[in-house]
Formats: structure tokens, sequence, C-alpha cells
């Protein structure tokens, strides 16, 4: 039993390790989207604004991800094949991250981007629910970390958001934004079932 | 004895973080490959559809090596300077996916770019089998990793399969792809010999 | 209690790999600047020299934070949500190094890229003040992460000569950048007030 | 005491994980320099031939590196702001590998690439230097780590082939990178005196 929840241990460990190494870095090669302008005046950097302003967005976008990620996986205690795949699943969502921001950022919020950027997020979400359940399906329906995501509103009302983002970018791309944001500002706070579960 | 064996653990320890770190790193800068669109417009997002293809295709090829990498480690318990260069000269294959991926989706998938992908997929191939066999012959003919090895015929398939892939490039490139996906395909479920080892 | 403690370590330990990670990745992409010149010649380097110049301090001071959050976790033992963001958002400034160095290198030391470059580290110093602060009011009082930190003279200090060296780049470039390599020294030896805790 | 080399463990820890993110960063972004052709003959790739044999020759350099690095830290118990601060001084110049190796591949072994790839390699040699010796002067003299290392003859002879690699590139760039080549087959052997020191 001892040896059975230390191999627990270690395997969850390298899968930590290796997501956070994937999330690390793609955290931080989007900041090579701005790219450095050869003007050393301060007008040089004004184009550069809007990428800034993406890349902010999704800087607080992927440390979301990461925080939920760490307090999801400190209450799980097991893995097998299917949250491997389903943690690679979200890697690969996230990973496009890099992509859609600095789109968005270099046509100054326009249509499209903002609709992409709305469609990486959206299966982030996804991919997130998929992960979480896999997870809790996999401790038992008593375990902690079923309890702790119960019906997962917040999962799924994100991925509302951001469809709901996605068709009033139609409208107007800074409303699909601004939706992305109120996404955003929700998971901010770390989730407190998750915290809840770690105090019984 | 304790000693030694903390001894073990720790080296392993750092050959698998170090190896998590640039497995991870490989898997992230393939999508630096996907250049960002200067155009605003959906149309802008075509020609990537190649190159995005390739992409999905190497993120789980990688992920499927560092999957079996980690199991592989898993139940190996000692190591020494072979599998500090066999693991070393894995990596080194596995670090030409990103140019391979870039240059075959670059060219939708025409001759030569998917020749060198499958020969660099079977480099890795060839790869895995040496770090595999020189890890089996280190644990000893009795140890659970050895007898999880067998003859593995999964390792040799996948060279095959390569190779069949290559020469099949050369009548349509198409079926050389159909033939490196047959072997993902063949990978994506975690090698069950190893599953076997961890239960007995 | 034990269990509890296991549990802060456990945290601790994936909060500081994700920020080694970003920091070792930050330190290195920052290398990228250096873009290899098409010539082959000595004189190809020359103008390279500002940009290796403005490598050099930076890879120092993105040093010196890795090295500080090292010794300031080393004495933490128990983190939350708002050590988390604080974090998080110490990492947000250090990645924008590899813009600014890039950018001053690039202009050879000229007004705004030398500004900037201020400004950023000044945001630094800013983010781990606040950082370390969350820290010592989550520890309490007494604790010797708190004692250590005391008035916190030297983060104080750090951030005013920043601002100082923003306000005489205006006057000489070079000025401003003396400045920047005072912090940089007086922050080269590692925290005494640490290692003090340390050793009671 | 316990506690204390539990002190020594974490802090040893941290470095090594954060240098094995670096170097796994160093040895992953240089295959970034073999730019992806545009064409898809078999010809696009012909001039990228001396770009990859530079890569095979860094990659083989670092390995050599980490390897040792390794080795080196598996065998030291504690560390200090000393040795901290040379590690940092190790990374530096291992961090200039992809730049010097992009160089002299795209130039294809020319004179002045050649001799700033041996001058690189002999500050690296250099640094690695001041580390063992910081480490091993910790550690005293009758420490594992300071017997293990010795006169370290190894060392200093690198550096010295590498003086004359340095020299005999004037010449013949060909004879500079012969020079070169000598050094990595003699590192690449894992040290054995560090293998005695664990045996006993």
């Amino acid at each position: 039993m001892s040896k059975n929840s230390n191999f627990g241990f270690m395997t969850k460990g390298r899968l930590e390790a290796f997501s956070d190494g994937v999330i690390a870095i793609i955290i931080t090669i989007m900041v090579l989207e701005m790219k450095v302008p050869h003007d050393a005046s301060l007008e040089a950097l004004k184009p550069l604004l809007p990428v800034f302003l993406s890349y902010v967005l999704s800087f607080v976008n992927v440390g979301i991800y990461w925080n939920n990620h760490h307090h999801m996986f400190h209450i799980a205690n097991k893995i097998n094949a299917g949250v491997m795949w389903t943690n690679m699943h979200l890697l690969f969502w996230l990973s496009l991250f890099p992509f859609v921001a600095g789109w968005m950022g270099e046509n100054h919020f326009s249509l499209w981007p903002v609709v992409m950027y709305g469609a990486v997020s959206c299966m982030c979400g996804v991919a997130y629910y998929f992960l979480a359940h896999c997870l809790a399906s996999l401790h038992g329906k008593e375990s902690p970390i079923a309890v702790a995501f119960g019906k997962d509103w917040k999962g799924i009302t994100s991925v509302i958001f951001y469809l709901v983002g996605i068709g009033l970018a139609f409208i107007s791309p800074w409303m699909g934004i601004a939706c992305y944001f109120i996404v955003a500002a929700m998971w901010f706070i770390p989730d407190k079932r998750m915290e809840k579960a770690l105090d019984n």
C-alpha cells in the first residue's frame, strides 16, 4: 500500500513537472510575438500596444490554467492513461495561445482573430472539463476531487460565455473581448471548491 | 543498500527532469512554425492548415514518446552512462521534429519533406529501441523491465512501418502519411507490457 | 500536522518549479535577440556588441531575481492564493526583460529604450516587494521570513534607484545605465538577512 | 543535523532544476537555427548540412556539460552563494552556444566563426573549472568531491586544447574543429573520478 501510493505520487509528479514545463514555455514564448522595433522613439512602441494588451490577457489566462491545474492535481492522488491523454489534450489547446494572441494583437482586435481567440479559449475550457471529469471518475464518486467538482457549473459557464463572446464578436469584437475578460475574472480567484476539499 | 537505491533514485530523477524539459520545449516550439499571418481575414489562415495538421501529428508523436518514456523509467530503478547517452541520443532525434514538421507543413506534404519526416520518426524509433534495450540489459534478464519488453515486437514493427511509409511516399506522399498515422495509433494506447509489469 | 506540512511543501515545490521554468526560459531566450550575422568577418560582430552588453546586464539581473527568489522561498513554508498571484505578477514583469533588453541593445542604449528598461526593472522591484510582503504577512510578524525582511530597505532603495536612473537617463542614458548597474551590484551578494534567518 | 542536510538537499535540488531547465532550453533552441527551407526539394537541404553538423557538435558539447554537471552535483551535498554564482557564470557561457553554433554553421566553418566557437567553448571550460573548484573548496580537502577532482588535469587539458584549436584555426579552420572534437571525445565518457568517488 505504501509502495502503491508512492508509485502514484511519482507518476503524478512527473505529469505535473511536464505540464509545468509546457505551460511555462507557452506563457514565456508569447512575449516573442512582441517584435523589438528597430526605431528607438517612443512612437515606435505605439503599434505594439494592442500586442501588449493581448499578451497581458493571454498571460492571465494561461496563468489561471496553471493555477487551477495546480489546485486540481494537488488533491488528486493517482493518474491513469486517460488522465495522461486528457492532460496532453489540454496542453495542446493551451499551446495555441501564442499563435492566436499574436494574431489578435497584430490585427488590433479585429473580427476573425477575436473569434479564433475565443474558439481556442473555448476548447481549452472544454479540455479542462474533460481532464477534471476524467480525474473525478478515476477517484470515485465519494472522493474529495469528485465532490469538489460537483456539477462543475464554473467550467460549463466558462464555455457558454466563450460561445456567447464569439457570437457577440460579430456585432463588435470588443464585446467578445469583454466576455473573455469576464471569464478570466471569474477564474482569477482560485477554486474555492478545491480549497474546501483540502480542508476536510 | 538503502543509500544506494536512494542514489539510483536521485540520478534517475534528474535524467527524467532533464528529458521532460527537453521534450516540453520540443513540443511547444513546434507551434512557432505556425507564423502569425499579417492579414486578419479568415482566408489568411487557409495556407496554415497543412502546417496545423503537421503540428497535430507531431504533437501526438512527441506526446507518445513522452508517455512511453515516462512508463519505461517508471519501472526502471537505476541508470548508468550508457542509459544517459542513449537517452541523449533519443532526445537528439526528437529535437529534429520541429524542423521536419515545419518543412512538411509549409510544403503541403510533398515528397521529400514527407520522406524526411519518416526518416526522423524512424530514427526516433531506433533510438528508443536502443534506450529500452540499454535499460533492460542494465536491470538483468529477469527484471520487470526486461520481461516487459520481451522481444519488443512493437518497437521493431514501428521502425518497419516507418520504412514502408518512406517507400510508399514515392508512390504517393499521403500513403506515407497514412503509415505514420498507423504507428501513432499503435502507440497511442500506453504500453500494456509496462502496466502489467507494474502490477506484479 | 505532518501531513499538513507535507501539503505545504508540495504546493511550494510546484510553485518553485514553475517559477524556475519561466525564469530559465526568460534568461535563455534573451540570447535569441543576438541575431546570427550572415557575414563571417569579425566586423560583422561589431554591431552586436551593444546587444551583447545588454544581454549581460539582463542575464545578471534575471539571475539575481532567481537567486533571491530561491533564498526567499527557501525559508517560506507555506503559500496561498495571494502568494501565487503576486508570484505570477513578478514573472510577468520579468518576462518583459527579453523585449526591453533587445530594444535597448539594438538601439545602442539610446534614451527611450533605456527609460523603458528602467521602467520594467522598477516594476520587477515593485512586484518582488509585493511578493515578499505577501509571504511575510502570511507567515506572521514573528516568523523568520518576516523578521528577515524587516523594513526591506533594500527593496525600497532599488525602486528609488531605478526611478532616479530613469530621471538621469534624460540627461544622459549612460547615467541611467550606471544606476541600474549599482542596483545589480547591491543585489549581487545574496540577501544576508535570509542567510541569518536560516542560521537561527 | 537531519534538518540541516535536508536544507542542503533542497537548495541543491533547486539549483539542479534551474540548471537543467536552462541547459534543456539551450540544447533545444539551437535547432531553431536550422531555418525551414521554403523549397520542398532535396537540394534545399544541402545548404543546411553545415548548420546540421554544427548542431550535432554543439548538441554533444552541451550534452557533455549536462552529464558532467549531473555527476558533479550528485556527489556534492551542500552549496553556497559562490557555487550559485559560478554556476550562473557557467550557464551564461553555455547560453552563447546557440549563437556561435548558428554563426559557424551558416558560414560553413569559416575562420572567425570557428575561432569564436572555440572561444566560447574555452570559456565554458574555464567556468566549469571555477565551479568545480568552488564546490571542492566548500566541501573541504578530504571530501569525496575534492579528492575526485584532484589536480583536474582533464579540465585544464580541455582549456589548453581549445586554445590550441583556436590557434590552429588560423592555419585551417578544420584543424580547429578537429581539436574541438578531440575534447568532446575526451569528455564523452563520464568522469571516472566521480564514479570512483561514488563507489567509496
